[in-house]
Order: C-alpha cells, then structure tokens, then sequence
C-alpha cells in the first residue's frame, strides 16, 4: 500500500489530460461558419492573447523574484531546496492551466454560435465540449504536478513522508499567487470592459448590448475569456492543489501515532480520492446531452444528470477506498468525505436559490425596481448578506461532522485531517462543475457573436437559452467555489501550526486561545483583509472603467458615421486600454496579500499569524458569499425584467435594474471571486515564510 | 481606600444630573417662536412621544416576560436572585436616558429655530444645551445606576466584591437589550420616514426637503428624535454602563493575586475615572461658544475647544487616580486608560475624514456622480470598507499597548483589565461627546421648522450651518461609538471567560484555541451574525419605506390641491404608519440576538460560545465601520454636490448622489449603528445564561 498507488493518481492525471485533448480535437472538427464570424473571433482571440502575454510578462517578473527570495530563504536554512522550484512550478501549472482553457474558450465561441445554427443539443455539444477541456485540464495538470513531484521526491530524493508533504504543500503558494494574479487582473478586465460598454453604450448612446458598433464590444467580449475562463481556471487550480496538498500534510501528522497504518497511506487516499473523481467527472460529462427545447429547465436537467451521476460515483467508490487503505476503524473518514461532498452540492443548491429568477428572492428583488434604484440596490445588499447565513450553517456543520466521525474528539490531528478530506471531497467533482462552469463564458461569447455578425434571432434565442443556462452553473460554480475555498482554508491553517511546531521544535510556545491579544489582534487583521482587498479591486474596476468610458465617449464623438453603423469602431484602442488598466491595477492588491502575512507574522508572531488566518477564512468566507450572491441576484433580477415583468426592457423598472446589474458585475465577478484566493494565499504564504517568523517576531 | 471613594461616583452621578437640570432649564427658557413654529415643534413632539409610548408598552412586555425567564433561572440556581432586578434597572435607566433626551430635544427643535432668528451663537447656545441634557442624563443615569447598586450590594447585603461585580455585570443586559430595541425601532423609524419622503417628495413630486406639502415631512422630523436622539442615547448609555462593569468585573480578578493592593479599589477606579470625566465634560462644555460666522471651520473649533479641553483634564486627572489609589508599580494602567483616550479621538479623525467633504475621499466620491448612480454606489461601498483599515489598526495598537503596559504579559488578567480600562477611558468624554452628537438632529429638526414656517432664508442658513457641522460631529460621534463597542466587546468577552470559570470551577474545560473546531465553528457563526442583522434591518426599512411611499402616493393622489398648497397633508397618518413598521419590524432582529447566543452555547458550549463572541467583535466592528462611513460619505457627497459642485441641485450628478444618500441611510443609521449594540448584547446574555450553558450543552 504505497508509493505504487501513488502511480494510480498519475494515470487519473493522464486520462483527464487525455480526456481533455480528446475533447478539444472534437470542438476544432466543428465549422467556424462565415468569414465574419471568423473575423470577430479571431479578434477576441487575438485581444485575449495579447494580455495574456502581457500578465505572463508581467508574471514572469513577479515569478523571478520571488524565486530569488526563496533561494535566499533556503541558503540561509529557512527552506528547503526544493521549495523555490516547487514554487515555480506551481504558478506555471496555474497559469498552464487558464491559457489552455482560454485558447480552447475563444477557438470555441464561433462554432458554438455556428453549431447554434444547426441546433440547440449542437450548440450545448460544442460549449460543452470546450467548457471541459478546461474542467479536465485544471484537474490533470494539479494532478500531474503533484504526482510527479511526490514520486520524485520519494523515488528519486528518498525523502521521509512528512518532509514530502511539507515541501509539496508550498508550491500551493505559487499555484495561490499566480491564481490571485489571474483572478484579479481578469476580474478588472471582464468588469472594466463590461461596465463601460453598458454604461456609455446602453445608458448613453441607447444601443443594444453587443451592438458591433460599441467600441468597447470586442473588449468586452476578451473581457469574458480573460476573467470568467483564465482566472477561473488558475483559481480552481489553486483550491484543488492547495486541498489536496494539506490533506496529504495533515494526514503523514494524523498517522503518527497509529501504528496499524503507514502513513504513507494517509497522503495516498486523498491523491486517490481525486483520481477517483477524474473517472466519475469523465464518465458523467459523456451522459450530458439534451433536446430541442429552450426551456431552462430541460436544460439544467441534463447538466444536473451529468453532475450528480459524478458525485454518486465518487460517493460510492470513497467507500472502498477508505476501507481498504485505512480499514474498518477508520471509516469515519468515508463520511468526512461524504459531508463535504453534500456540502459541496448544497451550498451550490442555496446560492442558486439566492441568485436565480426562478426562486422567490430574486423576483422579490426584481420587484424593487419600481420604487428606483435605491431600493434595489438596498434589497440587493440584504438579500447577498442575508444570504450568507445558510452557507455559513452548511460549512459548520460539516466542519463539526467530519472532525467527529473522524475521530477528532479523540486525537484532534484526526479531526482536522477530516476536514481536509471534506474539502478534498468536495473537490473531487471539479472536472465536471468546472465544465459546467466554464460553457457559460463560451456560450456568452457566442451570443455576442451572433449578435455582431447578425446571425438569424434563431440563433441568438439559442445563444441566451445556453448563456441563461450559463449564469445558473455560473452562481452554482460559485458557491462551490467559495465552500471549497473555505474548507480548504481551514485545513491550511491546520498544516499552518502543523508547519510551526516543525520548524520551531520545543522552542514554540503556541497559545492560539482568542484571549491570548496576539491572537485577537490578528484575528481583526485578518477579518478587515477581506474588506481591504474588495474594496481595492472595486476600485480598480471603477477607475478601469472610467477609461473605457472616456475612450468610448470620444470614439462616438470623433468616428464620424460610427453610430449609423458606415464606420468602423476602433476595437483594438479599447482592448488596449483594458489590458494596460488591469494589469496595473491588479499588482498592489496581489502584493498586499503576499506582504501582509509575513509583517504580521514579524510584528505579532506566529500566534497572531494564526489569529489573522482565522479571521480572514471567516470574514473572506461571509464577504465572498454575499458579494456573489447580491451580484448575481441583481444579475437576474434585470434578466428577470428584460423577460418582460415589470415593464421589461426598457421600462424605468429596467433601468433601475441596470443599475443594480452594474453595481453587481464587481462584486461577483472581480471582488468576489477574489477573496476565495486571497484567503488560501495568507496561508500559504504564512507556511512558506513560516520558519523565518519563529525566528524573527517582536511579540 | 473603598468603599468612601465610591460615593464620589454617586456625586459624579449627581452633578451631571444637576447639569443636565440646568442646561434643560436654560433651553426651555428660551422663547418658541410664532404661533405656526409651535404648532409643528408640537406635533413632531406628539408623534415621538406616541412613538415612544407604543415602544415602551411592548417592551414592557419583553421585560416582564424575561423577567420571569430570570427568576426561573434564579430558582433553579443558575443566577442570584439580584439578576432579575438589576436586568430591569438597566433596562429602566437605558429607556429613561432616551425618554429624557427626546423630551427635551423635541422641545429644543423650535425654540433652535427661533435663536438662529437672533443669531448664529445664540442657535448654537440653544441646541448644544438642549444636546447636553441628553449627554449629561446618559452619564448621570449610567453612574448612579452603578453608583446605587454597588453601595446597595455592599453596604446593605454586605456581598463580597466578586459577588457584587459579577452580579452587577449581568444588568447590562437589560441595558443592551433596551438599547437594541430603541437602536433597531428607531433607526427603522427615522429611515422609513426618511426614504419615503425623499422618494416620493423630492424624486417623484420634486418638491424641495422639509416641504409641508410632503405628508411625510412630520414623520421625518420625528424620525429625527426617536432614532437619533432616543436611539443614540439608550446605546451609549449601554456601551458607557458595559465598559464600566466588564472593568470593574475584570479588575477584581487581575488584583486576586496582588496582595498589595485592596482588590475593592480595582472596582473603585473605573468608576472614578468615569465621575472624572463627567467633571472635565462639564468643564469642557462651559468653554463651548461661536462669533456669527457660518464657516464651518469656526463651529468646529468652538465644539473642538471643548471636547479637547475635557480630554486633556482627563489625561492630567487620571493619572494622579491611578497613582494614589493603585501605586508607582501599576502606573501602567495609566497608559491604558491614555491609549484608550487617544485610539478614541483618532478613530474619530479617521471617521472624519473619510465621511466629510473637507477631504479627498468624499470629494473624489462626489466626483463619481458624473458617470451615473452605478459608480458612486460602487465608490462609496468601496471608500466604506477601505475605511475600516486604520481604526481596525487603531484599534489593534491599542488593545496591544494597553494589554502590554499594564503587565498582560506577565499576567493575563492585568492585560485585560488594561483593556477594559481603555475602553472606559474612551468613553469618559462621553458627557461632551454625545451633547455634540445630539445637538445635530435637533439643529436639523429646527431647519425643518423653519422651512415649513416659512421663516426668513438667513434663519435657514444658520440652522443649515448648524445641521451641517452636526453631520460632521455626528460622524466622529459614530466612530467613537464603534470603537467603544469594540473595546467594550473584548472587555466583556474576557468577563465572560471569568464567568465561565467562576460558575463552572473545577470542571471547566476552557479550550479557546482556534483551533478547536467549536471555537472556530462558533467564530463562523459570530461573524456571520452581523450580515444576518444588517440584512434584517437593511430590509426592514425597506419595507417600512415601501408602506410610506404607498401613503405619500396616495395622499398626493387623493388630497385635492395639496400639491398647490391649498390643503394640508394628512401628517398623522404617515406618523402611525411609521410608528407600527418600525415596532413591528423591531422584533425579530432584537430575539435573534438573544436566542442565539443561547442556542450556540446549548450546542457547540462555551467554548463555542467564545469564538461566537470574538467572531462578531471582528465582522461587527468591520461591519459597522465599513457601513457608517459609506453612509456618511454619500450624504456628505451629496451634500457637496447640493453646494455646487458638479452642476449643483437638479443636476445629472445631484441625481445620481441622491440614489447613493438612499442607500446610505439605513446603512448609517439604522444598520450599522444597531451593529455596536449587537456585539454586547451577545456577550451580555451569554454571560447571564453562562451557568446554564455550562450545565447543559451538546459538544
């Protein structure tokens, strides 16, 4: 029971990327259709491209120094060797992994729109398909990366187990730091471009949304790619490695002390427990397909087919797995992953609930647009934070019930490899709800190119049904997103103190009591990060926009016979100006996450650092939650309208509505989704930085 | 050195009652005015007073009904039989200091109206007097409910000192939930009022603020006094009574183990320190006057010079205190109670200068209306939470500082009787701080008349001069309320691990680390509890408001020639209207911060408890921050556009600024204010049900 089973995690790795490949080749087999379409999409293809390279540029930068820091810290004793290049690799499987699924997203766009032509299955055929080759690619290259690192380590360097998991849990770290990077800058991008398109194009000049005479049309559209499907894959890539990676640290300290198990086992079941979920996503994404008819139910339903078919594969397969690698005594770890995997599916359950119009809250919200903007905007704040009070109650109870079924109360070492197996758990389903996920962006780039190269209204009512479809998985990925994050946070605190009491030995005093006023003192650090941070990339969304706007409004001034449509806009302007917009704005908030760690760590020490981590999981938790909520609430409530209630599109109600929508678009899509990153990078980087603030720390 | 020294509190008591006296029959000397000014200052007082009398018969309901809950607890011996009565007294003196300041500012408002006829200074003599009534009445309350019972337990029970502090401690209880109450009812109240007179007044008929065409415009100005008067006053009577008994509580076991010094005299300096301050707030007051000149600089200053005064007479007073009753070795508590001081006025700067339109944050705010409602809603959440960094660091300097100075890291409980003292020595210029405060609403109030008297425009300008430097003392005033809770919070959570330890003894099984998952399941759910408060209140409002702009609408429709100003609006109805929203929507909000604490405790245990308490000190203090300054800063932003700026009133810009001050006003007055009181009503009720929690809880 060991390092051969390790080589399983390996296989699981290779038949996702296999998986992945195969399902790319079928989405280039399909047409591109006509020569405009072709044209639109290679723009949007061209504009992403362009800053990727630029942030990749940008990264590199980032990458080399923090690199050198590292081979610092390791000749002076701080690290080991092997954390610098482990660091790097973790930022380029990430990065990896959202230039795929951008490459295959806005290769993608024209042939679902094409597809769309023939038929609705078709169009759903050809998102999907994309929209997996980024779900199984996020999921193979984490499992490459990580499989290929431990068999090195152990095969070819011969290291102990526990010095393995350690090395292996900090390149999380690079894997955090690239995903934040990407998060942040595509956040800014998608909104920047989205919000000044709406404001002046909408608002302003009175055209409709994708009208190929906004300038800020194709920005727009890059926007999708970058943010909603690069970021998002070097995000998910991060909450996969990270869960993983503590659970395989937490559990070489949970077997310690029993001697009936090698611990080897311990870093094994959670590398499985993932391969297990790339065959259970594999086989659910072949079950999804669906018939004629727009109606979203139908829709949901076949996607729901291929979900839950994985999550009961994987439900039934655990079972064995824990019971044979740990045996009998120790099934307890079976319903830790079973409660995260529950978790998991109903917590993305409540966020549809709070966030689709098919439910009571959204068509109240809805409602409120006929007393104005204000109100809605009002309502839209209560219901995102009163709609953090269910998740908060999901991640509870699954933290009280995978720490006692696994024994926590006995030895707490097992309790908290419990939860990391939830969060493990949880995840495992990742390449399918990331397939489900990411379709949305594609299917909204091809309405968008329906609409520019004015294909029949057949075809764009096909579009909206799967784009509709697009924003109820979107809401869903979400709050999985956020769940995952939160677990896995939570463990990493764990591996955090697990990390401290390696590297100081019997010098540590650990004293995480909240009446202990490091701790508390950290814990409001850590709880005001959260709002810090969001309040940073809102900013920056709202000042990227602001030249959008201006950049929009002087085009329409100055390219005489753009707005009777004889006249060509200047595209590339725009592309340009969000890539130049992001990528500035998207260095400081990434660097304070990076910096403040470490200065807590240096002023209140490491039982402040653990305060910090505490507070920032919760308040990071609560604050993602109700920013996405609320967003994707307004969302909906203004598709609600433009259904046709309360006056649809424009009606006053309508635009009381936008308002709301605009407000949303930072909120769930920049600051968000954001935080989720933001929490696991503090600790990350507080366990890289670990051995260096027990040494140097004033209180 | 004991129990003699604490008669001077009941004399501290006596003489800010005696000032309040004075000030009260100073204000009421001056004359009310014309005939019309009578009749409106007379049914805005009728409607508070009808407010307040429905308030008072439901809450007499609630008090008696845990009244009976508490002498069931008491004969089953989980309490003394002291609880229940002293619950009621706090619950009693907290009403009472609202009632009377309400009184008077009601019977201020006109008579502000008619001194600005004569003159800036004398508007100004009037309506701070009238503000100082309430503050005085809120300290003079406080001590001598402090002050009677202590010698009361004493003198007449001879209870031992322990008994008497921990016995003391639980009637903050009835404080807070008073003060819940009347926050949450009142805040809902002024709001709705407010909200449902500006939607459909000024957006929809655009008839001018303060119009007596609106029929709301009554309700609005009694608004004014039941939240802003009445509210405000019953929660620093609660903060202000809690931060005294938590030290007292503290106190007495950071000197068990000192044999040098009588513990009773740890009793007897908090409440010196706070009859101190009632001396240096007299003090300072005497020094508060104006020339004639409406720049707000110069009000400033005049408010300035007295609140400054009275903190330096502190600083200067409490050193000798600690000196003489403690000696040389624990001069370290003198620098708590300095620290507490200083984080208090900084705080306040802080507030200032992100809520005013002196400075770059609500000016560049402002700026934001240029591209629509949509940008300055997303400008001011975003200045809201980056504004909760510095007092969070503040606040973080300060419970360092003051746990270190006064010997914490050497004995725990030292430290937090440091912190506890810092946060009484922030609130010891209470009696000058809060007659700042509520001097706003009244000079506010006395606009309104004005305008609905049709006095001449100068008098509008000197009472708009007076509501405007209100709006900045009242911003100060918030950020000094929520640092007070923040400190009083931890002081009190710290008093309720004593509890713990004192009614459970041996059997206790404190684990307060972090990472106990109670503990971190309990924090989870702490800090979700501010989200979940502010959504309810947040749509409380809402539907308030909703009920009044349903009745506006209908007057306007139905009254004929009321737009013309040939008939008068039907004012009471909107008053009754308002008056049964807010109580009934008062409710729930105030039982789920009473039950829940419980239900925690039941579950998770104290332990859970404890992290449940330190999770919404964080969130709560982030919370409430983050909402009073967005608040402030889209009424200031408005204002300034309302100046001038950015095309002035009526322009695209004062639009979009009006739909920000919408959103504001819950956020500022009702919401985020109820947040401070939230945070120690958990602690309070979980330390009276803390011997029921211990014996009977889940994990």
């Amino acid at each position: 029971m060991d390092n051969e089973l390790a080589l399983l995690t390996l296989f699981g790795s290779v038949a996702a990327l296999l998986f992945a490949w195969g399902r790319a080749r079928r989405v280039l087999a399909f047409p591109e259709g006509s020569e405009r379409m072709k044209k639109i999409s290679s723009s949007i293809h061209q504009g992403a491209m362009a800053y990727l390279r630029r942030q990749y540029r940008i990264l590199i930068g980032f990458f080399a120094g923090m690199f050198l820091i590292l081979i610092g810290m390791a000749a002076f004793g701080f690290l080991t060797w092997f954390v610098p290049f482990a660091f790097v690799t973790g930022g380029f499987f990430s990065g990896l992994s959202g230039f795929v699924g951008m490459q295959i997203a806005t290769r993608a766009n024209a042939r679902t729109a094409q597809a769309c032509r023939v038929g609705l299955n078709k169009g759903l055929n050809v998102a999907f398909s994309a929209g997996s080759v980024m779900g199984f690619t996020v999921v193979g290259l984490g499992l490459l990366d990580i499989s290929i690192w431990y068999l090195l380590l152990s095969l070819v360097f011969h290291l102990p187990v526990e010095d393995i998991t350690s090395t292996m849990l900090t390149f999380g770290m690079g894997a955090s730091s690239m995903a934040l990077f990407a998060r942040v800058g595509g956040g800014i991008y998608t909104k920047a471009a989205d919000v000044g398109a709406d404001l002046v194009g909408k608002v302003e000049a009175g055209i409709p949304e994708d009208d190929p005479r906004n300038p800020a049309v194709i920005a727009d559209n890059v926007g999708d790619n970058v943010g909603d499907v690069a970021g998002m894959g070097a995000d998910l890539y991060e909450s996969y490695v990270g869960s993983i990676l503590s659970a395989c640290a937490l559990g070489v300290v949970a077997f310690n002390k029993i001697e009936s198990v090698d611990r080897v086992n311990a870093v094994v079941v959670p590398m499985l427990l993932a391969a297990i979920g790339v065959m259970a996503s594999i086989l659910g994404s072949l079950l999804i397909r669906t018939g004629e008819s727009t109606e979203q139910g139908t829709l949901l339903k076949a996607l729901r087919r291929g979900t839950n078919t994985s999550a009961v594969l994987i439900a039934a397969a655990a079972f064995p797995l824990v019971w044979f690698v740990f045996g009998r005594e120790f099934i307890g770890f079976y319903l830790a992953i079973l409660f995260g995997l529950l978790a998991g599916v109903l917590i993305g359950f409540f966020t549809e609930y709070f966030t689709s119009d098919s439910y009571k809250p959204t068509r109240k919200l809805a409602e409120k647009s006929s007393t104005g903007s204000a109100t809605i905007i009002i309502g839209g704040l209560s219901l995102g934070m009163l709609s953090t009070a269910l998740p908060i109650l999901i991640i509870v109870v699954c933290v009280m019930a995978a720490y006692s079924f696994s024994g926590g109360f006995i030895d707490s070492s097992r309790g908290l490899y419990g939860i990391a197996l939830a969060a493990v758990g949880m995840l495992s389903t990742l390449g399918i709800t990331l397939a489900t996920d990411a379709y949305g962006p594609i299917a909204d780039n091809a309405g968008g190119i329906a609409e520019m190269a004015g294909l029949e209204p057949e075809v764009r009512r096909r579009t909206d049904a799967l784009d509709s479809l697009g924003n109820t998985t979107a809401a869903t990925g979400k709050g999985f997103a956020i769940g995952s994050a939160a677990l896995t946070a939570l463990a990493l605190i764990a591996s955090y103190v697990e990390k401290i009491q390696e590297v100081g030995g019997e010098g540590i005093q650990l004293d995480m009591s909240v009446m202990n006023p490091t701790v508390l003192c950290g814990l409001f650090i850590g709880a005001c990060l959260p709002f810090l941070f969001a309040a940073l990339t809102m900013s920056s969304v709202g000042r990227a926009a602001q030249s959008i706007v201006m950049e929009v409004r002087r085009q329409f001034k100055e390219i005489k016979g753009l707005m009777e449509g004889k006249a060509e806009a200047d595209y590339e302007a725009c592309v340009d100006i969000c890539t130049r917009a992001s990528l500035k704005e998207m260095v400081l908030p990434t660097l304070l996450a990076i910096v403040i760690p470490v200065l807590v760590g240096l002023i209140l020490g490491y039982n402040g650092v653990i305060g910090m981590l505490a507070g920032s999981t919760a308040a990071g938790f609560l604050l993602a939650v109700f920013m996405s909520n609320a967003g994707g609430a307004w969302d909906n409530a203004k598709k609600y309208i433009e259904g046709g209630a309360y006056g649809g599109k424009g009606s006053e109600c309508h635009k009381a509505a936008v308002v709301g929508d605009t407000v949303g678009d930072p909120f769930k899509d920049t600051s968000g989704p954001s935080i989720n990153i933001l929490i696991k990078l503090l600790s990350m980087v507080s366990i890289v930085f670990a051995a260096f603030v027990v040494q140097f720390h004033i209180f």
